[in-house]
């Protein structure tokens, strides 16, 4: 079975589970221990940790590991209002008034950024907004964020790349904006991205799209099931820990670290520094041999690209073939040869249209029938082939279903 | 270098180096997913569920996969206060007037529950009370847990058994005084026990024990760096996430599932499950032969057992032998043929004695000179001999050089 569906995940590249198969003999000691078994561990660690480093640009006492991205997403959150909740208090000694934590976000955020902000608002912790995409371009856009903030607000989460669609936002450009509304308000404004689907597609550089955390989950670039967090210049008058004990990852996070999954980490990040731009070029030359193809043999008519905005992911193919009865869900259960995802969240039979394909203002019809194809590193021309004769027969059977009816 | 760190970490079992490596090749696919890869993947982890439910007498239902024993700790400790705070917003409702929640635990908890608890006690968000080891008996008393209860408390939380003395709580009793003041008060109290240290020595049973939340670790029973939590009943009234986001572990924990060290973890467990006996008869001669040998090296006179209490771990001997200039980091770091642990802190070279055997009321001089030697599942005897010849050089050179200063 031909696998697209590398947003979801990715295979472990085959350096990367070498490398972990080494560390689970190798450096099993406990990295806190003084003796040789626990140095070894503890060197290991670190070697990691430069190499994730260095594939964002960071300098490499920024860099905390976590079980994920999701811990990662929500770490932030609880952070950005721990740190409010006490300048808060230094402030109200000077008898201000107390205002709650305002968040601005967007309305395609992951569930990870969504689902914790969602519980905050709900338990009356704090404010959100979520700022739309640009219905025009297609993506978020700068003056909008801008236009959301608030004397109260302490953080600005926004995705580096949509899963669903592949957009990129602009993320440099929302940093600057929102530094000078910053400066103006005299306020602090902690500036966040989830880079969980950007990483090893795109080059990213945490200096130069000016945020002070960035989000990476190794899973989604040929690593294992682990993430990090990059925080810039780490500091606890700032940043605050979210899970407390030991003093592991210099008091950051606690837990006896994770080494295999660390290593397995550290060397997925050292293959995209190294070969970043090799693997860009494989997956855009089969996503747009894909996209041409999918219009050679459907007609232009017939099928709709969601991605409005011409700046996307190098991997990411998020189309729906137009037509009565040929909902993604249908599409995708009818495949025998390939696998990809849908946006539709089924529950008992009952398919819903993706509410992040709807909050980039694909309409409800086009949405029902999207598909997800996303290429990877090895994903080449005869595949896409396969997989687009495939589909042609997929959905002729269901139209041909659908006059039956 | 012989091992005897085994409270720290302890190295993979073979097994489940084997079953860890497999994964990374076949379940590498995202356990969400309705396709082969992700089944297959879903399939391996509800495997592993299996394992780890039957080695602690649990449903399979109530056990959740986490990134280790201090995330599980945390999660305890939060979710114990969110209940809190949501049945007091109804009683408020009814006229009630607030009071903060309170927590009962003792005075020689892990970090990763004494840590949390500390911090929401400087933040003013709890109130905690740490009930000490009973001087005469050397454990936390029963009697001493349900005084300590008010009508807020929320959660009663105490370790299974002491990493650094390896004395073993009396858990069932405490879960039944605490049920019947529990009844009389008409208040409900969740019961966490952090189990880490017990898993893999001793018999561990959720339902013999009575508690509603159990704390595992995978590292110390020859397992992978993750870990799970057990809740008795697990639903969404009582207990509260703490990662949100995708509806991953049946909506209890967000996050693509690390599904090599799942499996990892649910052999690891496994294997307890069917050799816990032998694992424990093994670690127990070991540790046996070594307190005989010890006493016959240095004279009973010239050391002492820190565990004052007959309920103990199997594998744990912590031992101070006593003398000036005998310090236990002293003599862990002159030690060349074996690695073990001493409680003390050290920082810029100034070593203090373990505050968790002060708590166990170790005299400070015994405490500075404590030695903590954990066996393993194949320490052998003859490991035990080089280790008491080495530790009788080690001190002899030490004494010399106390008599020449």
């Amino acid at each position: 079975m031909l696998y697209f569906d590398f947003n979801a995940t990715t295979p472990l590249a085959d350096e990367v589970i070498e490398s972990i198969k080494d560390a689970l003999t190798v450096g099993w000691g406990n990295p806190s221990s003084k003796y040789d078994a626990g140095l070894q561990a503890r060197m290991l660690i670190e070697e990691a940790r430069n190499n994730v480093a260095a594939c964002i640009g960071a300098a490499s006492r920024d860099i905390i590991f976590t079980s994920g991205g999701s811990e990662s997403n929500n770490w932030v959150i609880y952070s950005a209002v721990e740190n409010y909740e006490a300048s808060c208090i230094s402030r109200s000694e000077s008898g201000e008034t107390y205002r709650k934590p305002h968040i601005v976000t967007t309305t395609v955020e992951h569930d990870s950024i969504s689902a914790p902000l969602q519980a905050l608002e709900n338990k009356g912790k704090a404010d959100i907004t979520k700022v739309p995409i640009n219905k025009t371009i297609g993506e978020i856009v700068p003056s909008d964020v801008v236009a959301a903030i608030q004397p109260n607000t302490c953080l600005v989460t926004i995705m580096m790349a949509n899963n669903e669609t592949g957009t990129i936002m602009p993320i440099r450009e929302i940093s600057s904006a929102v530094r000078r509304i910053e400066n103006k308000l005299s306020s602090s404004i902690m500036i966040h991205t989830d880079a969980a689907q950007a990483i090893g597609k795109i080059p990213v550089n945490v200096n130069e799209l000016g945020v002070d955390c960035l989000t990476l989950a190794g899973h989604k670039f040929y690593g294992p099931r682990i993430g990090a967090l990059y925080v810039k210049n780490l500091n606890n008058k700032t940043f605050h820990p979210f899970i407390l004990g030991g003093g592991q990852e210099n008091g950051w996070r606690a837990g006896t670290e994770n080494t295999p999954m660390i290593v397995g980490l550290g060397k997925a990040a050292a293959l995209v520094r190294d070969y970043l731009n090799d693997y860009t070029v494989a997956m855009e030359d089969s996503r747009d041999y894909l996209e041409i193809k999918m219009a050679e043999i459907f007609g232009n008519k017939n099928i709709t690209f969601n991605c409005k905005s011409p700046n996307k992911l190098p991997n990411t193919c998020n189309v729906s073939i137009l037509g009565k009865g040929l909902e993604g869900y249908k599409v995708v259960k009818n495949a025998k040869g390939f696998c990809c995802s849908t946006g539709s969240a089924c529950h008992s039979g009952n398919c819903e249209p993706s509410k992040i394909l709807l909050s980039f203002h694909v309409g409800k019809d086009v949405a029902r029938n999207a598909i997800r194809i996303s290429t990877g590193r090895h994903t080449n021309r005869k595949q896409i082939d396969s997989l687009v004769m495939e589909l042609r027969k997929v959905v002729d059977d269901l139209k041909t279903t659908v006059e039956k009816e």
